[in-house]
């Protein structure tokens, strides 16, 4: 058989059901699928592209990790144009005087294909081959993402507000519905999906809708909830139940959902996850920064609920960078509740990719290495100072390995990066836009 | 005048006494000292070296950031070695059937050597010129560092037990006297000094003396204090009292000690540290993993404590990388107080910089960019996609910038790091004997 790519001299973290990890490995793809996941026959040449083939489709990891390209549960990609726009304020200041006047401002479609783009480029420079987005415009985030070759899960924002792109909040509704008409065949890699932006923004009738949408077209629905002390709070005072129990009532909740942060919830909460087997995107590293406190994952997996990781934008995090949040996710629970086994290495890692992908409903598809699955891959160059000696790799990926580590980013079998250089955009030219818009965005 | 060095095209982040930023700045070094800081004159032709001098000797930011060398307040850099060797288990197991085991049979010369070059090119290449730091043989540790060009101070190890080159726990004293006196004229970039292991492994005759002997030569004391639960629950069953109380009993405390971990602290510890002007090493990242908790750090920094941070060995972080460190100490108190205003971007930096070196008595030598301090600062490439826009560079040093954007390192007026390659350090060779050594590990 004649291969279109081929991977091998590292070591593989499959993350398929038993978490094999096969030392001097190869991986052989074919289009954009996976055909062989195995160790390198001994003293047997490698299997070649047949004449003709680029000779650069022949990937060496140099003794290096080869593990499935990270999944981001959740991102709001433009917003890569407002990081460090504002920080280290409390959480009303930041939005309502700094982050909300900028978006009412500067959210059009230029700038949100300028972010979506810069956002794709960090990305696959840290090893996220897999996004799941919520944002306004979000065509125009499909389009650049279209572009890049990134896999990903986009939802055009509903919120009960004028918004940039949806100035009549009643027309919310229709223009999630046209987003997911406008992408629902255009490509494999472009999954449209439906993102509410929260219980407390939303009515009822408004969350139903939009549910009734998604269930219709059979996409994810994607909301944040009980992110703040605050909104619970509100929650309770205003519905009589948190905001976990209220999405429950409203009919929100099943395994089609996505609850984003999920911080602050009481054990009944938990329990009404799991029982409708709706999903959780975890993001650390926001939920710190922003003072939102830390969310009780340990309980979470405890009841076997699919958690996967998330950057949040970039205005609280403030990156796009997976390797840094395992890290980040791994450390803090074990210091909330001293316990240095929670979280091990293994769970985190997990979470970052096989349980990612299956959070946004790409479990078949991505998220691990394996026979039939989709090429989304990523090699590490572990020849550095910080990465020897190497005794565990799991260990090294999430305590030591940073984006900047990542030499190679492979997308339905596409090479992305290729030693740590974007093959397919032009990071000058984003470059040179994001310094363009981000003076407008400095002039307020 | 004819300088050695100018950096020039960059944003200077000074950490003087009003933590000046200088746009489009230019700093000028004679020797090993800074004797210009200030904005380029505008439509003047740079300063330039005198006849013969290397052009390589003046560093075009390229429009980054300049910034003093980041101050590391606490590592074990042998433990390099030891990086990832065990992880995610309970701390008895951990220190007791890895790291302990793994220290008696292969801490030597040769694998303190080999882990001080290691960690030091990881310092240099993530934008720490300083670093404070204990283990045993020491005085191979100091040798190594000798050769980087690293400013450091270095404390031999004492403890009553058995230590790797100090057989006999009697000679503990005796052997740190030995290492000062070694060390103590030997080069302005080494400075020695007495590293206690902690209360609860050397008796109170052991820390009285250790004290004395580093009064007597003016050096710093380092002792762990604190970390766990557990060790402040042993000092109050043997001793009465807390960890710090238990210090200040002995006579420890006073402005030359400085205090490692200080997690479990009362209230009247913080003003017991505070009145006696003892310093403090905040290791957030090792302090969450092994579970030992979170530090009271703006408690500390209430009480005007003086504040620096620090990584901790290698097998309890699992990293040197002193950017991912001013992030994770910049959220977790964030999150642990569900307040976004604790422990801004500024007050972050200052911990990594001029507070960490005034931690480690080097606050009239290094940690700012002024006239007359030692050169030691670093170029951060700031073209890069997780760092465009720039609205506001404390916030990008804080929360995006990461040792990979590191382009260049000084020290002492040195360039040890140019466009993010060592130029005094061989690498390959390093990563090499690690790789040797880190196979002996495996084997037990």
């Amino acid at each position: 058989m004649v291969y279109d790519l081929i991977i091998h001299n590292g070591t593989i973290l499959t993350q398929n059901d038993t978490s094999d990890v096969i030392e001097d490995g190869m991986i052989c793809v074919k289009g954009s699928r996976i055909v062989r996941v195995e160790s390198s026959p001994p003293d047997t040449p490698l299997p070649v592209p047949g004449k003709g083939m680029n000779g650069d489709k022949i990937i060496d990891a140099r003794g290096g990790i080869i593990m499935p390209g990270l999944v981001n549960t959740h991102s709001h990609l433009p917003m890569t144009l407002l990081r460090g726009l504002a920080d280290d304020l409390p959480l009303e200041i930041w939005l309502n005087e700094h982050i909300f006047p900028a978006e009412g401002r500067h959210v059009n479609p230029d700038m949100v294909r300028t972010g979506a783009l810069l956002g794709a480029a960090e990305m696959l420079l840290s090893g996220t081959t897999t996004c799941c987005d919520g944002y306004f415009h979000e065509t125009h985030v499909a389009e650049a993402i279209y572009q890049t070759g990134l896999r990903a899960v986009l939802g055009q924002g509903v919120i009960d507000f004028p918004a940039p792109g949806v100035p009549d909040p009643s027309r919310n509704i229709q223009s999630a519905a046209d987003f997911l008409k406008q992408w629902e065949d255009r490509s494999p890699l472009i999954i449209p999906s439906v993102f509410c932006h929260s219980p407390y923004t939303c009515s009822a009738k408004t969350l139903e809708a939009a549910k009734q949408l998604s269930s219709d077209q059979g996409v994810l629905f994607q909301i944040h909830v009980a992110e703040t002390r605050n909104e619970t709070g509100q929650c309770l005072a205003e519905h009589g139940v948190s905001p976990v129990a209220y999405l429950d009532q409203v009919g929100i909740l099943d395994k089609n959902t996505l609850l984003i942060h999920a911080v602050h919830l009481s054990e009944t909460d938990i329990s009404t996850i799991a029982a409708t087997a709706a999903t959780v995107s975890h993001n650390p590293e926001s939920n710190m920064k922003l003072g939102a406190g830390i969310a009780p994952v340990p309980a979470l997996l405890e009841e076997k609920i699919t958690v996967g990781l998330g950057t949040d934008g970039c205005a609280s995090n403030n990156d796009l960078d997976l390797f840094g949040e395992m890290d980040t996710a791994a450390k803090i629970h074990k210091g909330r509740l001293e316990d240095p086994t929670v979280l091990d290495a293994e769970t985190v890692i997990r979470m970052a990719t096989i349980n990612g992908a299956r959070a946004i409903g790409l479990g078949d598809i991505t998220g691990s290495l394996e026979v039939g699955k989709q090429a989304d891959m990523v090699v590490l160059d572990t020849h550095r100072p910080h990465l020897v000696p190497l005794y565990h790799p799991e260990s090294h990926v999430v305590y030591s390995v940073r984006g900047a580590d990542v030499a190679y980013s492979v997308a339905a079998g596409q090479i992305l990066v290729a030693q740590g250089k974007l093959t397919t955009l032009n990071l000058d030219e984003i470059i040179d836009d994001a310094m363009r818009i981000g003076k407008l965005i400095r002039l307020g």
